[in-house]
């Protein structure tokens, strides 16, 4: 027998091969031997694909405004501190790299959640009396988007739902609905706790907390935080938080990172090298376990290992470097870095905060300011992409609508900009809104002051 | 009202928020408040993450066995081709990682799917006539384990299957369950195309061809290739191509790209630096997109794009560096490290074709060698995983069993090991056969010759 032929029902034992998983049509190149049930091409993308989805790309890119052809183009749009050269990572993060090359240890494949060596350094480095870590409790990952990913596929199932900050940084949406989880917002702005708890329900497994956050830079306060966690513990919710700008906040203020502040609710903390030594190229993220009543237990952890099994972990030049980078960087590079982005988030608030009908509110770390729009002073504007977008084709500075992290209404700036740019952009951004701006209805005495 | 109060349904007008997640049950720290419904802590792990399973790691870590104490431990077990500092890198390839460090213009985000410059370079690279390839054509991926999982994660749905080689790497299937995608095992070494085609059901979503292979290190003809294709082409099925030891063949042998051989099945093409380069924990890994007659379209493209944005793509620094890994690696590099292993492979065949009770499986390509127990001479082992288990215990010599490919009653040796080591190995192989070889009933003259 042809082992090429194709065999049906009719044809004896062999299990039947010709209702192919596409669709059946009447195009065929063998018509004789396809006997009438013929397959053709139709390969279509998956569920999961069509559900993976980044709400700033799909708002960007679906902006067709060119900017204006007279002004050099001002980005203030993506979170990336390296874009303008001004804020480049430390000598000693660079030599890092190389003595990890040179030894020729790091070239092989390492355990697929990091290094013993690299998982320890990071304990050590983030280990404090009230949230102890060991090197056990450390799970490298590429960058802190596979970290925040690996917590949501071990902690949350298809159809149960996790809590994310409005407004909040769009990855968590993208990867909760690739991973088929249903994302419910809390107010993040207008802080209200009542509101998180209404939130949750029978199917609610975790909570996303960002702190310090992007896009607002605001830092949680130790009673804010301590109020949250009240909440996780009586619903018996674990929390997942995103501390990738953990440490980066301006002097008037402290960082607590949130496992500080429980001893009872399990906490997966993300962060990473990418803001704070300012190389989010070299996708080095990290998770660390704080567990001490023993609630995730081996499962979850067990659970994360085989889900790094996947990828088999981030670059291990990176993870060689890791050990002279945490040691080596000299306290004024950090310090450097969040004088500049206080001095500019200054600028930015204090100048935006006279421009007619902006709201600007004050950051307190990270690396970025949101304006409010007092949008009914803006009646050409239907709304904050539509403001975004003109401020593009008329002052050429790109900043991203409010709808990129689910609140209307706002604009955000990325302020790690050189200053000469960050003063160019808001002087501009102050035309822009001085020749736009009406009065609203009923209030010309407004308008006359 | 306090705004930490729980609120039940009989309170009014917020949502429940009591029935949580967890079970419920009558421990509670908070008693009074809770009404009889109380929440306590039970975290489980996701579906996704128990079901995604290693069993390499599943079976190699229930080997509870220790080495022998006076022998020196030799491992042919992981297919890393570092460990053992004889196949170093090219200094080339360092040098490049240096001055993409030095430039500081790869510390920042790079877009999901990877630089353009670095994506042209891929394509060009691997363009041919009979396979053109253009930038867009071109995914990096955080090694070649994305590459294979965004390829499943867009081709396959949950429920759906995929057609796996038996013997293979266990990647895929580690991949395809945590996707909740059916395996379903085709054989490789008594090649069948006719066993492939009859597995193919209407739920079958794509073909993955290793090639050349692991284990086995076979190098498929241009003929079984064409074979292979004709069973796609026919079945509309589209082709994963998992390439990553392209190019990785002996002097006497050809590798063709799957894709040069075929203008109407689409394939997606694997790859990596890895093992060509040695460098496999730099997690730079590829997937080149074959569609000339446009059946993946768009659609496909786009969610693969959406996909890369889960974790945006690999490091940077080793993206900046491939123009110059490609470019500059010399011809040498290449052909010393072919004519290291073919040497080994030869070594390896040879000694272990001698050794009673063993039949290995002469390879073209890779870094394996896949040997035969003829398990019926050995009584006192069950199967290959307790062979393998007491080769460790008595002569420190690590394989994998068989049974982590799915094929029992073969072991796997890795062929990077120094010369030496091999020697050493093969004869300690030897000595554990000669001691344990049992004639098999009925067959005494066998014994005798």
């Amino acid at each position: 027998m042809d082992p090429y032929t194709i065999h049906t029902k009719e044809s004896g034992s062999l299990l039947p091969v010709r209702d192919v998983h596409v669709n059946i049509s009447a195009r065929s190149s063998t018509p004789g031997k396809m006997k009438g049930r013929k397959a053709r091409w139709s390969v279509k993308p998956s569920d999961m694909s069509n559900r993976t989805f980044n709400p700033i790309r799909a708002i960007v890119d679906s902006m067709k405004v060119k900017p204006n052809p007279n002004k050099a183009m001002i980005s203030l749009s993506i979170g990336d501190p390296t874009v303008f050269g001004n804020l480049p990572t430390d000598p000693e993060v660079t030599q890092a790299m190389k003595d990890a090359l040179d030894s020729g240890k790091y070239n092989g494949y390492a355990p697929s959640i990091g290094y013993l060596s690299s998982r320890e350094e990071i304990a050590s480095y983030y280990h404090c009396a009230k949230a102890p870590l060991e090197a056990k409790d450390v799970i490298l990952t590429s960058g802190c988007s596979e970290a925040i990913e690996l917590c949501l596929a071990v902690l949350v199932n298809p159809g149960q739902n996790i809590l994310v900050p409005r407004p909040g940084f769009s990855l968590y949406r993208t990867l909760a609905e690739s991973l088929g989880i249903e994302v419910k917002l809390y107010n993040l702005l207008e802080i209200d706790l009542k509101q998180m708890e209404s939130l949750i329900d029978e199917k609610t497994a975790c909570l996303i907390i960002n702190n310090p956050s992007n896009p607002c830079g605001s830092v949680f306060s130790k009673s804010h935080l301590q109020k949250i966690l009240a909440v996780a513990a009586r619903q018996c919710v674990p929390i997942v938080a995103d501390e990738i700008y953990g440490d980066m906040v301006f002097s008037d203020c402290k960082y607590k990172p949130l496992a500080t502040l429980s001893t009872d609710v399990p906490i997966l903390s993300c962060g990473g090298l990418a803001k704070r030594w300012l190389v989010p190229g070299w996708r080095l993220g990290w998770i660390l376990i704080h567990d001490r009543r023993d609630i995730f237990g081996n499962e979850i952890r067990d659970g994360l290992v085989k889900l790094t099994q996947r990828i088999l972990g981030p670059c291990t030049i990176v993870q060689g470097a890791l050990k002279s980078i945490l040691r080596r960087t000299p306290q004024e590079f950090y310090h450097n870095t969040l004088s500049f982005l206080k001095a500019n988030a200054d600028l930015c608030y204090e100048t935006l905060s006279s421009v007619p009908g902006l709201q600007p509110v004050c950051p307190s770390g990270a690396m970025y300011l949101m304006v409010g729009i007092e949008i009914e002073h803006f009646p050409e504007f239907e709304d904050d992409v539509e403001f975004t977008e003109r401020l593009i084709a008329e002052q050429s500075v790109h900043c991203l609508p409010g709808k990129c992290f689910e609140y209307p209404n706002f604009f955000r700036v990325v302020i790690t900009v050189p200053e000469v740019m960050m003063l160019e952009a808001c002087s501009r951004i102050q035309e822009f809104c001085e020749q736009h701006y009406h009065c609203a209805e009923g209030s010309q005495e407004e308008c006359d002051k």
